[in-house]
């Protein structure tokens, strides 16, 4: 019976590694993957992590990896499958190999971005293809980006852009933003920002870098080249919440719904970084995440013990 | 005019440094020592800020400092007396030097030691009493200290001292400690820290250095007298509001009160790291809420250019 079932290696997962060992904890962290790190692993260059400046993605997952395992966490490599909740209490974590019985789970599994699945995408992510304007856009400074997308992260990473690129191409398929109105009337208040509406990009283009985006308008049929040095999709941001959905209530996007204490509703149950209801999904959220849901971990054995 | 100044250069401010920079922001940030790192400079060895295992303090807080400066962050040295909010919008920050104009205010004092408030304990500081094991500890290698708290930072004193010195005292008032357990495990492994139960000073004694520590036993109310030559007081911490008190609320406590997104009430206002009202007092927690309170401040900036 383990403490704590950690789903999820990525900052928020290793962070609570990281704290519950250092709290005598009998953790466990299950990781999907063959390697730590999450999201940050796909991530070019990271220079919002405080220490650590312009340091590569995968370098940084190393770094966390190693830091749990210099304290001796425990990890399994493991595909869970479903979260199911004990009587009187605990959870039983079933993973495609075993069944793992604890006391409560940390749900940490992140999320993805949703793609546009045109040519080139995967191919330049990294070298130009990027899914976060407040984690890359200050490599941009002074050049040329399109933002792909009509919702509020579009319209807010368009905005966030055209204070330090030169010009920023707006690209929505639709004639008309669903972002909030006061984004939307600022966006169109940048005298960097273009909106191209009814358009679709098609293939973004390049030699090791983002070059072009091939666009395509959608009434017209009207096909150019525009010359860019960053794409930014924005098309949405799918948490990893499913396993979950027997024990945790998700909101509409999917969601965990937890506060900054990482508490779900469901006792036991704690939800920790991309995967959690938040502002801000940044690896230095997601480690003070891992912080904070094993304090409140603490809480709740002790509370069950007393 | 800036868009924000930052007080303060802990792990939150030089964090929010960062975030502000890199969205493009004219911020700068006021540290009124000549190190930037705030508490993490009189920290021994900080193991719990994932990617950087086993860090000096000192060095955790001058990789922060760099970071900073690799970005090109503005510094200015200076000690903030108070802050005046302006109509119809903005603040002054009056610091010593000057005035500073500025659109927005982040609060990253952070927080100083509480006091035993014991005969003796002003009287002997600097002369055997000290809030910083890190910082003086070197000064009493092979003598007899006496650490006074029983949390994470009391513990970690007690066991950074008995490296050099031939004998420390732990004395807790209660009959059980409040630090991490492996920390509690830590120091119980130590042959030369003998802790002292139930137990609170009453007095320092000495003549030009202290010489004795008066303790008390609250459960039996035996008072004696313990031959030291170090009193290391590690009982609290007091957040540093006190410059904000014209403009902003606090608890009874001293926090100023923001939740996860570091808004205060007060428009143009927020706090971020130890100063604020919050569970966890973390590396980890400041430098989210840095970022936190930057996303919040542009949201806040571009709520009022529409």
């Amino acid at each position: 019976m383990y403490d704590v079932v950690i789903i999820g290696s990525g900052p928020a997962g290793l962070s609570a590694s990281i704290y519950a060992k250092r709290a005598g904890l009998k953790a466990v962290t299950l990781e999907q993957n063959p390697m730590s790190g999450g999201q940050v692993l796909n991530t070019y260059e990271v220079d919002n992590y405080p220490g650590l400046s312009g340091i590569g993605g995968f370098d940084l997952g190393l770094k966390f990896r190693e830091h749990a395992d210099k304290l001796a966490c425990e990890f399994k490599e493991a595909s869970v499958r479903t979260v199911r909740r004990e009587e009187p209490e605990g959870f039983t974590v079933v993973t495609e190999q075993e069944e793992i019985k604890t006391r409560t789970v940390l749900a940490a599994m992140g999320a993805t971005h949703a793609k546009l699945n045109i040519p080139g995408e995967e191919e330049f992510s990294g070298m130009g293809v990027s899914y976060c304007a407040t984690c890359d856009g200050a490599f941009f400074k002074g050049k040329v980006t399109a933002v792909i997308g009509g919702g509020d992260v579009a319209v807010e990473d368009a905005v966030f852009l055209a204070r330090g690129c030169e010009k920023v191409y707006l690209l929505h398929r639709r004639d008309e933003l669903r972002a909030a109105a006061v984004l939307q009337k600022e966006v169109m208040e940048q005298p960097n920002v273009e909106i191209l509406w009814d358009t679709v990009a098609e293939r973004i283009e390049g030699d090791e870098q983002v070059k072009a985006l091939r666009i395509k308008n959608v009434k017209t049929g009207e096909e150019k080249s525009l010359a860019v040095d960053g794409v930014f999709v924005a098309v949405g941001i799918i948490p990893a919440s499913d396993i979950l959905k027997d024990v945790a209530e998700c909101d509409a996007k999917g969601y965990l719904q937890a506060g900054e204490d990482c508490a779900l509703d469901t006792p036991g149950l704690f939800a920790a970084g991309d995967v959690r209801k938040k502002k801000l999904r940044q690896i230095v959220t997601a480690v003070a995440d891992g912080a904070n849901a094993v304090t409140s971990i603490l809480e709740y054995l002790q509370s069950r013990t007393v």
